[in-house]
């Protein structure tokens, strides 16, 4: 990723966080996170994000997704200490269409069908106040709307470095370039 | 505890969740839990409050303090099934005078001492944005400022009923009467 993209994504997260009266401290905002997911697409494929702790137990962050991004389709995987991550998304600002393993067509998705691959079609929708609780090993993409969306996500431990995605191109963690 | 208190209690925080910019749904409305840990005092000792989630092993929270309204000093033990919670309280709105075991003395307070005991004077202020972590075991009490409070709170899977507290009179889980 280049320094350049990474501004461009992380000043842009910051007017959503403001758009949502979410209140960060200076250390926050410098160490917001960008991701693209190694697709090269940003805006179409990829997330800001604020990590507020994360401990071996607890995990909990502040995610931006601007107006029709996508964070692609991917589950989280146990390991020998225990099963994978459960994670609760709420929303906060804006909406979130939520897919989810279910029943559920890929022609009745009112989201855009993104770029990086997708398997799974349970639409939830999620406006400003719901939020819905993801289980361990269960595939989920989701994508938000025009107004982009501010999203709390509660969690166990986060190990973003092992979710496994459905398309096989992505990287997960960046590499930050001059 | 009196419906009409119970009301009373869930109202005045409602007004603070939207001080702060806070989205509820209508059900959450509905449930806003108030405590006033059995002291018949709540305006001084009490706190209201919304579980988002609470499961075998993440909990979230959203936590009103009025004006100058303590949370009673307490910690949370384990038990066979493993260690205590482990709590990250995270500013909204307002000021949160948070006292933790530690180096620290009464007379060094900025809030004002409760009328239920307390024994621990590590002072934490937390402004919007601000955040400490309480690991389990850890005798901990909170007041907030003039404007009231509004705080975030990430952790373990919560069992209020199980809390230990300084002060013995305390009862944790109230019983709404008509």
């Amino acid at each position: 990723m280049k320094k350049s993209q990474y501004i461009a994504q992380t000043q842009a997260a910051l007017e959503y966080y403001e758009k949502a009266h979410i209140i960060l401290t200076d250390e926050e905002k410098a160490r917001l996170e960008a991701a693209d997911f190694g697709l090269g697409d940003w805006r179409k494929v990829g997330l800001q994000l604020l990590v507020y702790i994360n401990t071996e137990r607890v995990c909990a962050k502040e995610m931006v997704l601007l107006p029709g991004q996508t964070c692609p389709e991917h589950w989280h995987v146990g390991d020998e200490t225990g099963p994978g991550k459960e994670e609760t998304f709420r929303c906060r600002y804006g909406k979130v269409y939520l897919y989810v393993d279910g029943p559920g067509k890929k022609e009745d998705a009112q989201a855009v069908i993104p770029p990086s691959d997708v398997t799974v079609f349970h639409q939830i929708v999620l406006n400003p106040g719901e939020q819905h609780t993801i289980m361990p090993g269960t595939k989920h993409w989701f994508q938000s709307g025009p107004e982009g969306a501010v999203i709390s996500e509660f969690s166990t431990k986060s190990t973003d470095e092992t979710d496994a995605f459905t398309d096989k191109r992505i990287v997960r963690i960046p590499v930050i370039e001059d």
